[in-house]
């Protein structure tokens, strides 16, 4: 199928989740042994786990992060503390285990799948390596735009079909990641449109820039809203634009789940500005999207106030790779636990009191 | 050796954590393949728990949750959504490994020991039980004090015990909790006292009260700190009046832990409280104590914020037990997980940028 006709008829199939569903979600939740509501927003997650994945008994089981792995031209313009070299050697210390992904990834019993959307360079086979590189780097959106709309069909493809994958081979909670020096300036390019937001007000220091760098960092992002203004049509072309081929896959990642009624854990400020794009493309996309945590990156907050959604941590973590998702998946498992597995009051002969 | 020997032998083994300690895990965080800091929060608990264990590559291995038992005389005021009988029947339950406390520590694979240290009938022996009862239900605090001093000194040896006890059994992370119906009210008191704030803004709605049982709550809590402003005149004397056994034993606990250089997760509101009484009687064991969550109850903000802390996880939570503290310690592992597996720059060749 083609890009255009995958992405159609990934949208077609994805549908709100059921209010009744999550009603009932909490009917088992107020029985179960605990005064009622007293798990706070760990309720909320399993009543949504219930109702997501249609199973009473949400079982977590096997879970993966995806990587997604690209360049940006934009780098040229001195907006990141490193060099685009960095992202190839990075994905040499995700294959070799040693990444902070790996690591937390391992503690949360998740696979780490590292994909090659859009590296500048080729990194050879290696044999844990998903090879889909739609675009050798993303092009310098301070000149022009960082793809074609075919282009970011194609990174979104890629997306749709690591979840359709995913979901054949029983994965049951996928979490975003990436790695791209330099994306920080395209996500803060896309919540300034998304969000219609002053460049100001969603963009940060990233790896960790200076005042200085902070200062050419907004610059270069107000330049490429100006430059690809007439790019930004629909939320697609916006992608296109502003984007880069790491957050098209994610982007496809959080439709191609949804699509396949499989919860996504959404990492930090990248992924949740590719999960804005797929929120722009389908709403009803967000009642799949489950938000890892609050980036210490300055545009995230603006997030999710404008969007009225909430992290499940915050632990002023801005490292990206899918890291916070990570951690939040074991929060996520703990909250299908206390519905599977908690006693109720008939069990153990108390009526529930107020 | 007697409670007070037990006792004041504890507070003087322990001491505070080294800043040396602190900065040189730092710089082990700071070689890692990762940007400066880039994990926030997490790299600070990682940094903490090298330093309080003395442990370069802090293995958290075995853990464990206390769950301390004490029921309280003032629910006769009318300060709880529930009767003290449901004490009881919630030990059951977690002796069935059907509470919540069971399923979170699970999850994270710690083990619960369950202690009656003041339930106010004698629950009979089962074989998961720790009979350490040492008075059957706190006093009535509207009316008097809740224990002697002889008393809570007994309620603290207790959890000096349990903790000395884990150590031995090889036990590296200890996680708070508690059950006794009407407990909220103590822990407020003690909050009262230990902050010197209004009563009104330490106290909540504990398991579900609604408007009239919180102002009933209020008045009986001023009523508390009248009756016993005599029993004030230091942070043991104030625990003996005000508190609880329960909360005498998390006391405990809290320094027979820090006594042990063991870390100490602490749960949620009531748990706070009987830290903050460890705190008010040895400031040093502060090093030693990791804040699991910010609870829904409303004067666990007004702890954070007076004593300068921070939680690990903010979820809304409110149902004691030990449930925050089981979840946390998934974080704290995962934090120490971070500086013991991860790669290096030097391992894959990177030169450190800003």
């Amino acid at each position: 199928m083609n890009p255009q006709a995958l992405f159609d008829q990934t949208v077609s199939r994805i549908h709100p989740v059921s209010p009744e569903a999550v009603k009932k979600a909490y009917e088992r939740l107020d029985n179960l042994t605990k005064p009622r509501r007293s798990l706070g927003y760990l309720e909320e997650l399993a009543a949504r786990l219930v109702a997501v994945t249609g199973q009473a008994r949400p079982a977590v089981g096997k879970k993966r992060v995806f990587v997604f792995v690209g360049d940006h031209g934009v780098v040229e313009e001195g907006v990141s503390a490193y060099p685009s070299e960095v992202t190839a050697l990075m994905v040499k210390n995700f294959l070799g285990g040693g990444a902070a992904i790996n690591v937390l990834a391992r503690r949360a019993g998740a696979e780490v799948e590292v994909i090659d959307i859009g590296m500048k360079d080729d990194p050879g086979a290696a044999p844990a390596l998903i090879c889909s590189n739609v675009k050798r780097g993303a092009g310098n959106i301070a000149r022009g735009p960082a793809m074609t709309r075919e282009e970011a069909l194609g990174a979104m493809a890629v997306g749709i079909r690591r979840a359709t994958v995913a979901a054949q081979e029983q994965v049951m909670l996928l979490g975003t990641g990436e790695m791209g020096i330099g994306n920080s300036t395209p996500a803060a390019a896309l919540l300034a449109v998304f969000l219609n937001l002053p460049v100001a007000q969603v963009v940060g220091r990233g790896t960790g820039l200076d005042d200085k760098g902070l200062q050419v960092k907004t610059r270069v992002i107000e330049k490429a809203l100006a430059v690809n203004r007439g790019h930004c049509a629909g939320p697609v072309e916006t992608l296109a634009a502003l984007g880069g081929l790491e957050l098209a896959g994610i982007c496809g990642l959080c439709l191609g789940a949804a699509a396949q009624s499989r919860p996504v854990v959404v990492d930090g400020f990248i992924s949740s500005a590719s999960a804005l794009a797929a929120m722009r493309i389908c709403p009803a996309v967000k009642d799949y999207l489950f938000f890892a945590h609050m980036s210490a990156e300055a545009g995230h907050r603006q997030f999710f106030t404008s969007e009225g959604l909430r992290p499940i941590l915050d632990l002023g973590m801005r490292l990206g790779e899918g890291t916070g998702a990570a951690i939040a998946m074991q929060i996520l498992e703990d909250a299908a636990a206390i519905t599977n597995e908690m006693a109720t009051f008939a069990d153990i002969g108390i009526t529930p009191g107020a």
